[in-house]
């Protein structure tokens, strides 16, 4: 029995088209793009088209603006470490979320071990910060914002619009971790008023391990890696041109078929939610509907371990995941569901549901089936389940 | 016509064996190794697996020793940066010497800009260091020493294991850069006493944008990309799982066939050394014979530009590289041959042979009378080689 991926989110499947494109590089054996003879030239051409479709992809002015990374965590990392070191003189204070990607937070805690200042302003109950909220936060000495595009773990979207009018009004560099939203919804970086993009290349289903950094013309950064010449300056190190001709396969399928994706998603999510309260009850939607990736549904269900329903729906040939970080043995809960107001107990019984193109309303209506089985077990083996019932709640 | 590659430092072709794990790995579509379910398990054993094999390469005492990057330059990055901000408290000074990878030397150069202090050991004439001269730059502010186990002009070895028994006794964390040496020749992080050693793939025909750092257990270094828990929580984000698989493919060869491969090589290099006085004159060898990688040969040809000389070769279907850098349209001549002592105007003419695996005695005949041809045409249109012809020298 074929397994049901509803984790399209962290293992999602290489298109047929990006495992050719992929196939071929391999195949035809692609040089060093920096070499200067002829094979040089050849890998050197690859890259730029590569370069040109990605750049189209979120609008980029000139595809020079697009480095390429081994992925949304280096563009992270670099947009904001760069960033912070090339603009320190200025001032160290950094604006951010409560509910930023771990690659973010942990970019920042560095920084303030080092003498940065942070300001984490806190999300609403829906899961959106409040723009105004980010322009109290900046001060004199603020020289980055840090705000995603969309939550991974729920996939609700951020105003980043109107960030960028703060940003720009304010003259600070505005980052964005768009690694969830880039290739699924539309993102574009003059829209936005975005300095700094941070995106991959998985989430619509090209390779793991490589995406890229939209740098605008001027902005001032420093590089992460630093060798070479490369990516003009910005980016040391032999490019993994496989993988960028896989994101650049991947990219320019992403741009033509977003419109017929949307639909189909939005479809399926709609059918999920709608027939949701059939499977079972005493849940939370945590996504912000309304604003939202159409794929995503994070569902916390009560009285319940959301790593006991993943492994009984592994079972069932469903793939889903968790957001409840297991850190060595012991469980902690999301940050992102502590700062939407959830408990603890709610928190750990969450799944996170990210629909991919491939599925049908029969996976929708599979899942659903599987979720009641397992949910219904679970409950009747659950102290705090049967109490709660006992006490006549 | 084939090209004869002669450029074996920066455009290894894949083994056909690599590239049938890296097609094969794309194929199955392998997912992330750390999504929980049944998907995410067999990813996770295939990067296990790669992990083995090529801590078997450099001899690291458990797998887990191993970093997967994004390459050499991503490993150096970490090695030098990661260090230096996890000791600054410990002091802010590091020993390097003047030969380095621009990986290393511009990561250096980033931390002089924020503080640190930096000694760079000259070479001799022969292209190596003294190690009497690395134990008496180190003080009692020396948190790092960064010393290439072979340089990736010249190919000339460096004496790392007499390095590293200072280090151990000066307990200062000694960074070698074995880029161009790991999968070449043995390299072994025990014997030669080193506690962070970056390598790459592509020296040994695994693909390119993939390396890794050996990190001794208990050594106090940050990581460099920040965010998941991915490789031990040493470097965060996806893994390249294919490029990864493709390196664990090349290390398994590597270490099976080193030993032929070494013999095939230093014959080749031989025949060409040998040959070299028939086809041209006046020129300087600048790898040092006694103590290099058996696949390089620098030579500096007089009264010529190496760049015009790579040039007529590509006519020829001659890959080779120089490495007088061109940057921004001005000629730079290397650091690294400077320090040997050259003039500007011999390191101009330098041309950097990389003998690969595949390369026959033809190739080296092919090439010689190629180099014969060029060299001849180059010099009859030289203003400056006529006049000193003329003028009697």
């Amino acid at each position: 029995m074929p397994i049901v991926n509803l984790d399209h989110i962290s293992a999602n499947q290489l298109l047929p088209e990006v495992k050719e494109a992929m196939i071929s590089a391999i195949r035809e054996d692609l040089a060093n793009p920096s070499s200067m003879h002829r094979r040089g030239e050849q890998a050197s051409v690859a890259l730029g088209a590569a370069r040109e479709t990605v750049a189209a992809l979120v609008n980029a002015k000139v595809p020079r603006e697009i480095v390429f990374t081994s992925g949304g965590t280096e563009a992270a990392n670099h947009a904001i470490k760069g960033t912070a070191w090339a603009n320190h003189e200025k001032g160290k204070h950094i604006v951010t979320t409560n509910i930023e990607h771990n690659a973010v937070i942990r970019s920042l805690k560095r920084l303030k071990s080092l003498g940065f200042r942070v300001t984490s302003v806190s999300v609403d109950a829906s899961g959106r910060v409040d723009p105004a909220d980010i322009e109290k936060a900046i001060t004199d000495e603020t020289i980055l914002v840090s705000v995603m595009h969309s939550n991974n773990e729920t996939g609700t979207l951020q105003p980043i619009e109107e960030i960028g009018r703060i940003t720009r009004a304010k003259k600070v560099i505005f980052h964005c971790d768009a690694v969830d939203s880039v290739g699924v919804v539309p993102v574009d970086v003059q829209k936005l008023g975005v300095d700094l993009l941070s995106f991959a290349s998985n989430p619509y289903y090209g390779p793991t391990g490589v995406g890229g950094l939209y740098v605008r013309r001027g902005v001032r950064i420093f590089p992460l890696l630093e060798g070479g010449t490369q990516e003009h300056n910005k980016r040391a190190g032999t490019e993994n041109l496989v993988g960028i001709i896989g994101m650049g396969k991947a990219a320019e399928l992403a741009r033509r078929h977003m419109d017929a994706r949307l639909d189909h998603l939005t479809a399926l999510r709609s059918k999920l939610i709608a027939e949701l309260p059939r499977a079972i009850d005493e849940y939370i939607i945590n996504t912000n509907l309304d604003h939202a990736l159409p794929h995503m549904a994070s569902i916390s269900i009560q009285y319940i371990e959301g790593e006991s329903v993943l492994l009984m729906l592994d079972d069932e040939n469903i793939a889903v995941s968790t957001r409840s970080a297991c850190a060595t043995g012991s469980l902690r809960a999301s940050h992102v569901l502590l700062s939407l107001g959830l408990s603890h107990a709610d928190a750990q019984g969450t799944l996170v549901i990210a629909l991919g193109i491939e599925n049908t309303p029969e996976d929708v209506d599979h899942f659903l089936e599987a979720l009641k089985k397992t949910v219904t077990t679970l409950r009747d083996i659950s102290p705090l389940y049967q109490k709660e019932k006992k006490d006549g709640r």
